[in-house]
This record gives C-alpha cells, structure tokens and sequence, in this order.
C-alpha cells in the first residue's frame, strides 16, 4: 500500500499527527486528511512537503 | 515503490504532466515536483487533491 504518514511539523520537530493517510484536500486554510480506513481528520494546516517514497506528508501551521 | 503520477486537472478534464513523482514542495506560487529519478519540473499550481492509494497528485491552475 502506498499511503504515507502526516507529519506537523513545529521547528525542527515533526510531530506524527495522522497515519496511513490515503487522501488530502486543501479546503481553504485547512486540510481534510483521510486514512486507509476512511477514517478523517481536518488540521489547520498547510502541505509544507511531501516525499512519497518516505511514505511522509510533512505540515506546517498556517 | 510509492509514487504517484502528477495530474492537472483543467474542467473534468485530468492531464498527466509528471509521472513517479517522489517529492512535491509548495513554493510561493508554484510546486516543486521531482520524481525517483531527481528529475525536476516546477509548475504553477496548486495541490486540488492527492489521492496516494490511487498514486494521484491532483493539481490545478492558480
């Protein structure tokens, strides 16, 4: 499976905040994150980074 | 491997335009995608959506 893991990150910190996320949405200054499962979550938050192949989605705090 | 193939979507209309994406990296107006190659390509737009099971990084025009 190729889902990857939500990161926020705060400094040099990355705090895991979301596993197995399958889908991502920006929606105006949050995102709606959803795992494997079809579990959701919605941060405010924007993509800072992502690297797939590390299976991480990194965020920032707007 | 988990990359995911880089879509723009224009109307319903979903063009392929980078494909093994491996990083993406918002930069002021634009993104940053480099595939598992280290190929670069930046491209004005915004992440609309990822769908990673799918292997699907949705953008759309700003």
């Amino acid at each position: 499976m190729c889902e990857a893991h939500a990161y926020l990150r705060r400094g040099d910190r990355e705090e895991l905040i979301f596993e197995n996320v399958d889908k991502v949405e920006p929606q105006n200054d949050c995102l709606l994150l959803e795992n494997i499962f079809g579990q959701r979550k919605m941060v405010k938050a924007r993509i800072k980074e992502l690297a797939l192949v590390d299976h991480k989605i990194i965020l920032e705090e707007e």
